[in-house]
This record gives structure tokens, sequence and C-alpha cells, in this order.
């Protein structure tokens, strides 16, 4: 299991006439959780765009549990459960400075090769460092 | 069951560096397909909020199947399966303009008393115009 | 000179926790207004990228006299005052639905050949859609 | 003069099709720029709205010289050339990580009594930390 936190500060246009995070801002901080993932890995998910392999959502699940607020300093949990294949899945928790947790939710990818347009294997650099993670014994 | 239709056009912004919808964005196209529903039997949500009952989302979940585009002319049907009880669940199927299916989705409402702060029933004017819809015989 | 009118609803993922749409959505509103504009004379702002001409915006601003809220219809004036060069030039005035004035804006766009990724001139065929507008007697 | 320096790394969301930073995002960066000057000096903007003075944008003005992009990190120079009145005038330079000026722009806001909902001098709180840097010889 592969697990990373970053964390994030709530913006004042995030925020709703509610005075709550807007929901669909969330997939924003999911999409920042996988990305600092991968930077804590020495890898940027932009290198894999520049190398020809695109990586579009297609699938999000969300549940919300409590609001977050402007100026609230979130922490997002982002959990790789299993290796990936041609679909990637990422798991989140999202925290506030209270340790509240406020979001869970999934976000899966796949990777598309830019030039076929058609789905291809998890590109080997990412393999390479996610592997230690789910070596057992 | 109770089936609405309305329209939106992409615009500029919501696209990414992939040149499709971003896939956060669905949120707010959900939303509009819900708001127009409402309004297509009369009713604001508006008013809702004004008369003390907000609705935040508690569960959303998307699957993406094609690719939106900039102002691609976009088909949100609204469908609601069972009577809303403390919770109203939406269902979603967004088409472009050649029909093809784009993305679905599910958004779950809850009905909180601004009161109180604590989940109430919908609505007895929502209600009202739903029921119509779910007469069988 | 150049006058179109476009309307749109304020959406909910647009206000902030103030309860009035955050000033910087104001420039999706002044696109909305502009992109309508060129399809009230028959051309899509999608086909001069098609074309290999992009649009960027180089200058923005905007002053907001009154806020617009949740659900608000609002109505874009687009004004062209001089028939572009490499610049186009577009002003902008929104009010509300009691005729409010909201908010008022201009957005200059510079005409950029995407093969040189150098300035050129407005493409023909939206000069040809203004001339008639700046025809005097 | 009162300068402030803050980092942002673009998000994905926050490109469009062009590739680049949408131009109307570039209000966000200010706005984070602009409350990370404050938590510099020790001051919250939250707090300012819970103790009954909010302060909405009256004008925007914003020039783009070169464009960002998907995981620039930005660095946001937030600078207040005279002391506040009821009017508090931010000037902003944002700058990628080769140092290239992408963008520059100013944000005015008011000082709204929330009880009265009419424009209130600046808080004293801010006054008392912005004054030291005012004070010349």
């Amino acid at each position: 299991m592969f697990i990373s936190e970053t964390t994030v500060r709530v913006r004042y246009n995030e925020t709703d006439k509610m005075g709550y995070v807007y929901h669909g801002n969330y997939a924003q901080y999911f999409e920042i959780g996988r990305t600092d993932a991968l930077r804590q890995v020495g890898l940027a998910y932009k290198e894999f765009e520049d190398n020809g392999v695109m990586m579009p959502v297609i699938h999000l699940q969300s549940t919300y549990i409590k609001p977050a607020r402007y100026d609230d300093l979130l922490t997002i949990k982002t959990i790789i459960k299993k290796l990936p294949g041609v679909k990637t899945e990422f798991h989140f928790e999202i925290r506030n400075q209270d340790d509240t947790l406020i979001t869970t939710g999934e976000v899966f990818l796949v990777n598309i090769d830019m030039q076929t347009n058609r789905p291809t294997r998890c590109p080997q650099v990412l393999m390479d460092k996610l592997i230690p993670f789910f070596n057992s014994h």
C-alpha cells in the first residue's frame, strides 16, 4: 500500500454561499493529492504527458461528511491500495486542522497512449517507484 | 419517475490542457440539471434556502465515458427514481450534440433545517410537485 | 459600433461565502458575452482556433458596482467600439433582472498565428462581419 | 511601501485548452497573494469577516505578459504602495520559476461594515501592522 499526505489551504473562491467549500471543488483537492504523491516519489505528472501518456479520470466518487470552510488547512491523504494496471485507483481522505474527517473519495484514471489514443499500461517509471510499497515480507 | 432535460454550452474555462472538460466541472452541470428540473415544475432552489432549508450534497459519483469539448452543447437529463425522504437522490445522463453519452452521475442531497442545523424531511412544496410523477396504476 | 446581448444565469458554485458572485468569475461572463456576440453574426470562436488563430487575453479590467447573487439572470452587453487590428477590444456591461448595473469591464485580445506563435491581424471572416457595423453614412 | 511574496503551484484545472492558465484564474492568485501578505504580518482575513468587516473587490485590472503553464511554481509579489483608507489598493507581479514576469495586476478592496452595509475605514489592527512600513526616515 502506498500512502502520501499533502496539505492545501481553502481559497475564498472555493467556498459558496452556504459558507462551505463547494462540493465540486474536492475534485481539485484529490488532484493535488495525487500530483503531490507522485512528486514525493520523484515524478511529475507533467512528464507523463510530455512523454505521450495522458491519464484522464474515468470515475470519481466522493462522500461529504463534514463541511470545510474558508482558510481551513486541509490534509489530503492519498492511498494506492493495489498496483496500477491499465487503470490506477486512488483513494482519498481529507481532514481539517482539527483532524476532523471532511470528505472521502475515489478517483480512477486510465493510461492513454496519446499517439494511438488507446489505453496502455502504466508507465514503467511509475511502476518502478510503486512496486517497493507492495512487496510483501 | 421524474425526468427533466436542460442544455448547457461548454465554456472555455471549463476545458483543461487535455482539450476536454475538466472532470471536476461536471458537478456544476449536475447542479444546473437539478436546478432546472425544479424550475420546470415551478420551484426555485433559492427559495428553499430563503425558507430555511438548505440541501448540501452528501454524495457524488460520476463516470466519464467520452470527453466533452469546448463549445459543445450538452443535454443534461436529470432523473429522480424515487420520492425524496430526508435524502433526495438525483441521477444524471449527459449527452453532446451528436447524442453521444458523455458522462453519467449520481448526486445525493440531504435536507438541513438551517435553524437547528439538523436533517429534516423534504419541503412539502417539492413533495407536492413530485408525487404526481410517482403515482402508480 | 457593434453591440450584442446575451444572458447567463448565476450558478451556485459561482457564489462565495459573502453570498455574492466571486469577482474573478466575471471573466467567464465576459467570455460568454464575446463568444455569443460572434455566434450572433454567424461565427464560432472555436473555428478560429481550428483554423490556426488563437486569441489570448492580454488585458482585463473590471469594476464591480453592485453584487450579483445566486440564480440572478444577468444580461451581458458586449460592445466593440472600433474595428479590430492585431488587437480586439471588447467592452462589457452586466445588468441583473432588475436592470441594475452590476459590473463593467474591458477585455483586450490579441490574434496569434498558432504556427508562428506571433501576432497576426484579425481573421478576415470576422472583419467581414464587423465592417458593416462601422460604416458611417 | 509594504511588499510580501508567496508561491502557488498551477493546478491542472486552472489550465484551459490553449494549454495555459485561464486568464480569469489570476484573480484567485491575486487573492492568495494578499491573504498571505496579511498572514505574514500576523493577520487572518477570515478574522476581519468574523469581526464584522468584509472587503469586497471593487476594481481589478490585469495585464497578461507571458503564459503560465500546468505545474509552474509561481511567485506572487503583493505590494501596498500607500496606506489604506476606506479603500485598500494592492498591486501584484507574478513570476514563474524562471523569473519570467507572467502577469501584473491591481485589485482595490473597500471595507464594508457588515451591520450597516456601508463603507468604513480600514480595521485598526491592520493599520497598526502596516504603518511601520510607511514611516519615512
